[in-house]
Parts: C-alpha cells; sequence; structure tokens
C-alpha cells in the first residue's frame, strides 16, 4: 500500500510517500514544497495545488493522510492553515485515495510512543523507523510521520482520528 | 475592464462577471457552485477549484474581487471559509488578474449605500444597477455586488480594503 502523508502550511508544506507490505515499510520519496517569502498568497496556493498534483501523479497513493486541526484557538491561524488544506485537499480530490486526519498528538505517540514528544524526536525515529541515510527537514519528518501513522491506524494498531 | 466577483463557501459558491467602460457596467455571466450536501470535503473543494478554472478561462478577468473574511469569531467557520477560499484562490493563482478582498460591509455600502443592508436590498439593487432580466439566486447576486463594488473602488468611487 501507498501512502502519502502530508503537512500543510501556505509557506513550507512537507510531503512524504511510504510504501508498506505487511510490517514493513519504506520511504519512496520526500520533501517539502517552499513558497518564497515575498509570494502573494495566490501565488503560494496555486505552487501548492500545482505541486501536489505533481507528488499525486508520480506517487499514485493508494491512501493519504493529512493532519487535521482539531484544536486551535486563533481564527488567524485557523484561516491561514484553511488556505493551505483547501489548495492541497483540491488537488488530491479527483484521485480515488481516501483522505484520513490525524492530530499532531497521535501521529507524535505512533512515532514516539508518546504524544508529547518534541519534533526533533519525531525526526530521530522517522530516520529509524524508515532506516533513512540521512535526516530530512523537520516538515518532511512530520509528513513521513503522518504516513507512518495511518499505516499503523490502517493495521490496527491505533485508532483512526477521522476521514474527510 | 472586465471583474470576476466570487462570494466562496465550500458548498455553493456565487460567481459573477461584469464588463465595465467608464461610468457603464453590464454583466458578462452569473450563477452558483453547488455541491451535494453528501460530497466529500475533497470531492467539494475539487469540484470548486475545476468550476473556477472554468470560469477564468470562459471570462478571462483583469482583476477578481473575493469576498475578505476581516472578522470572524468562531475558528470552526474560519477554517471552513479558509478551505474554500483556498481553493478558490488556487484556481485564480496563474492568472494575471490581481485579487482584492472587500468586507461585506463595504460591498453592501457601494451597492445600497449602507452597509446594514439585508440580502434582499442587496439583489434587487444589483437588479437594477446592472439591468438584469430577473433576480440572480443570492449568493450569484452578492458575486455580483462584490464585483460592483471592485469597479467603484476601481474608479476611485470609494476605497480599496485588501490585495492579496
Amino acid at each position: 500500500m501507498r501512502i502519502l502523508g502530508v503537512d500543510t502550511a501556505v509557506r513550507c508544506t512537507g510531503v512524504g510517500a511510504i510504501e508498506t507490505a505487511g510490517q514493513r515499510a519504506c520511504a519512496i520519496e520526500y520533501g517539502c514544497i517552499r513558497n518564497a517569502p515575498g509570494l502573494s498568497l495566490s501565488g503560494c496556493l496555486q505552487s501548492l495545488y500545482t505541486e501536489m498534483r505533481g507528488w499525486i501523479e508520480r506517487i499514485e497513493p493508494d491512501e493519504i493522510a493529512i493532519e487535521g486541526v482539531f484544536f486551535c484557538r486563533n481564527v488567524k491561524t485557523a484561516m491561514s492553515l484553511g488556505h493551505a488544506r483547501g489548495a492541497v485537499i483540491a488537488a488530491c480530490g479527483d484521485v480515488q485515495a481516501p483522505i484520513h486526519e490525524y492530530s499532531p498528538r497521535r501521529v507524535k505517540q505512533a512515532v514516539c510512543g508518546f504524544g508529547a514528544a518534541g519534533k526533533d524526536q519525531v525526526t530521530r525515529m522517522i530516520v529509524q523507523l524508515l532506516a533513512l541515510p540521512r535526516s530530512p527537514a523537520a516538515d518532511a519528518a512530520d509528513a513521513l510521520a503522518l504516513a507512518v501513522c495511518h499505516w499503523h491506524a490502517s493495521r490496527g494498531i491505533q485508532a483512526m482520528d477521522s476521514r474527510i
């Protein structure tokens, strides 16, 4: 099964794909979609959509895992995250792969064993779990962690959060 | 000048295009992009993106006006609106037309003369201003009102809100 994890944000979106077979998983491709600081919001969202379409076409995922926003106190943050998620989800919309959402806490629990793990710990565990040759960028590691989290959930090791 | 107004929402997005020349304006095309109640979020956003691309290609707007979200108390509402705006703004991203944002109050002021006008009043004024043969759906009327609001702002009749 091919799982594509996406950690969405307007300026830097992490993307990571894994291939799983039974109890084994390996990383296929991972990286970040970065937008230059001066680029307009419309430029950022259009590039995010186009880059995501590229990932979808290359990877042909069976399942997609994105970060769910279950708690967000700030309206401005929610709107900004909503913009990035809108462009990413629209790009994933015409593939048959179902999209699942996981909270950051659930992802950390799946990868590190506890929900309050730090970013460094997530990256270190992802390097170990997927036997990566070197540390990926933090956002790419988060995307791979989302994919690993969904892999665990699909094997019944942990509960699924929600499907959108 | 061709102005495309877009009143974004996940389930029903109003779209309206006007052609302006000096002090005159007429409606070119207007309608709603509707998503069926049972459609998944990803299905809705993908259809919103695709339909918007169609509008952009048909109309070839010089300027685009969308509803700005300057006040939104509810995080859930902000996220939902953000999703729809993300798909719409991504669809507008590769055209050269700049995107302007106007608050609902500013739009009502431009069309009806006062910011607290009701939906019915906006629709009635849009029918009159653009000499429409019949009343459009409320969301399409709001989209045309956004276009009219931007037309006024570009002629210096009122101030612009912001450009994104």
